[in-house]
């Protein structure tokens, strides 16, 4: 905490918030931290972030809030690298694999990049998990490990440590129990105390927006784009926002194995279009923020050296990039039931369908199936035929076909003779 | 709880209240059920009680939920008694003695009054605390000692059992420690949940507005007020509400024992003209409620029959009516400044100072010093001459002298001619 807090109490502080005043910085700092220590009961933080839920923080209110959680915890230095860093944020997304293709081809590109990621809950997956399908490879790295493999591989993706914002990882928790996951406020100082207590120079943030998204509609997603640009800006990070269509999946699966082969596909210059265009849109804003907005990272995925950094990445933690990924037991294949053009494919149907076969988890201590998940076989503006696969549900457990067989019931239209208005996969911008 | 209450989720129920839904009357039997089972979180209710404190409840919803906490626990039943029932409820204020005259004044008139009452926190005193300072009196009585007293002498102040609306305590608790206890749908079900379960047949409620008492303005205790008196309504209660005046304490001491000594002086025909008149406003109240209208209880409070049920009530309960009262060991008297016409007294200056000299706790476990407190010598309107005693401060603990000191600061206005408006203490009558 910082030394000038002063002691406060908590139902001052909750009084404040539930009366809509602002708090003020030594009211922040000291409740921040009397949490972390546990001084601050979680049902009193609890009360706390749903009068801030309904009741707002302004500016001022949210730097300080995410000043005080990175002042929580470590705070890492990569200062000592030989190149500049660069680090990209999703809010989440089904089938949004684009950290993987994504880091190794901006390192390629000559800027570090130290992804700090997460596990999966609910219908979103996880760039951990995605990862762990690949035999051998290993989340868990050292600070030393990791600095160590940026400065040899250029990019590095790996579990966040515990000493990073502890008081955001308590909060978070909390949040989740509480009915209060849903407040921009916290919302921005949690990603955002994470990133920069990372230490990056640049970052990117990707907020969806859409049916498979946490931001339903463009102005919530625009007003937590700005707030974390704001925030990002206050503490010195290069930080730009992309607004993203999350209505559509991206590319043709979502699940762990098949993500890792769809952005392997990318990274030797195939893979969705969709995938490719935001992989390289995010990878523009990364090299501009770290001042090598010269470099074109489509030179990179041609020349093949995004792939080889990401074999060295993934090598370097101990996986066989070149191993067969782990295939499902079973699988089962739903046929379009007309003919027609595909005009709509809802991402959080698809995000739920893969999520019931076994991808990803209801609750954080659960496993997830390195093989599950779902792949379609058409996206929105393609015609197809009756009776031609349009979806493969892939599981370990035939049990699980039928309740992700009902998500996915409704999650698609097809329409005849219809022409399609293509939606632009990047939005807007924002910083 | 209700057989028909369905299992629920409590994000979902608190999510409902965050998002402005109604709660349905099966969320409200659930997650009153299953926070006192323990299987909703002390997180997940104050973070559900800020919501409520924030977005409200309606008529239906509070309805449900007082049921819900009546139903957490037993219902008491005196249709057993000879005598019709009736009972009083002080939402608090300072010199708040009423009680101790009331209860055996109405039982003088023939109906009986069952008193369940609470301890003090904060400046304002609780009626046990108050009773406790007469040598020998208990206040603990189980159910059956209490129908046995209520038969014989007619009335009985006692401490509610552990029995009554336990998802209440539980979450009053919860409350006073995250700041939502200011919730109007909280404040009144807590209430009438205890008064229902309890079983009188009548209720009156005295209903402070003012500095002294927890609703500062008539607006928000008129809301109270009519929001207990449709709870009692429906539940088949016959309630009204008295909204009162507690700008100015009552009578003319604040503190334990020398507030029994007041309360017998008002028995004994005698006491401040204040007190005697809310004594008799809300026994004619409690008397109507009871359908005995056509009794008068001045005649009792004249012909010495209250004085007879107060000591036998103390006697019931071990308490020796005629024993002296316990006195402070320290005393220190505060002179008027000036000359002129006292015009203001605030009720939360004497409040506060009554406190401060030993007479309330500031935590639940703390004792209370029986002798301590505050007399004054003048009310407003009343001419004072500078010199003469204005207040005799009481503590056994030389060392509180100048923290009570500093609360009556400002606290009084002395001025010379002025003309005063006396405000009247019944300010409004709800039901």
């Amino acid at each position: 905490m910082s030394e000038n807090a002063h002691a406060h109490d908590a139902v001052e502080v909750i009084a404040a918030k539930r009366d809509r005043h602002e708090l003020s910085d030594s009211q922040i700092d000291w409740v921040i931290d009397a949490y972390t220590r546990g001084a601050v009961a979680d049902e009193q933080m609890s009360s706390l972030a749903m009068a801030i839920l309904l009741n707002g923080m302004n500016r001022r209110e949210i730097s300080r809030w995410t000043d005080a959680m990175i002042a929580s915890g470590e705070r890492m230095d990569f200062s000592s690298l030989s190149r500049p860093t660069a680090d990209k944020h999703s809010t989440g997304g089904v089938g949004d694999k684009i950290t993987l293709p994504l880091a190794p081809l901006v390192a390629a590109c000559g800027v570090a990049v130290p992804q700090l990621s997460g596990r999966g809950l609910g219908h979103t997956g996880g760039t951990l998990d995605k990862l762990e399908a690949i035999p051998g490879w290993r989340a868990a790295l050292s600070n030393a490990e990791m600095l160590a493999q940026l400065e040899s591989v250029g990019a590095v993706i790996c579990a966040a440590g515990d000493g990073l914002a502890p008081a955001d990882k308590k909060l978070y928790a909390l949040r989740d129990v509480t009915g209060t996951v849903e407040a921009i406020p916290l919302i921005a100082s949690s990603i955002m105390s994470k990133k920069i207590a990372e230490g990056t120079g640049a970052l990117v943030l990707d907020v969806k927006v859409g049916t498979g998204a946490f931001m339903k509609s463009l102005d919530s997603a625009r007003e937590l784009a700005e707030t974390m640009v704001a925030l990002g800006t206050d503490a010195g990070v290069h930080t730009v926002a992309l607004l993203t269509d999350m209505s559509t999946p991206l590319g043709l699966t979502a699940g762990n194995a098949i993500e890792v082969q769809e952005s392997v596909d990318v990274l030797a210059g195939g893979g969705p279009a969709d995938v490719v265009e935001l992989t390289l849109a995010l990878a523009r804003e990364m090299l501009a923020g770290a001042g090598r907005g010269d470099v074109d990272p489509a030179d990179r995925l041609a020349d093949g050296s995004a792939m080889d950094v990401w074999k060295r990445m993934i090598r370097a933690q101990d996986g066989d990039p070149d191993a067969a990924l782990p295939t499902a037991r079973e699988s089962h294949v739903v046929a379009a039931p007309a003919s027609g053009v595909l005009t709509r494919l809802d991402a959080m149907a698809v995000g739920l369908a893969a999520w019931r076969l076994g991808a990803g988890r209801a609750r954080k201590e659960d496993p997830v199936q390195a093989g599950a998940g779902v792949v379609w076989h058409a996206r929105p503006g393609d015609q197809v035929t009756e009776g031609q696969p349009l979806f493969t549900l892939l599981t370990d457990d035939e049990h699980r076909f039928e309740r992700a067989l009902a998500s996915l019931e409704g999650g698609y239209d097809i329409e005849d003779g219809s022409s399609y208005d293509a939606t632009p996969i990047v939005i807007d911008r924002v910083g």
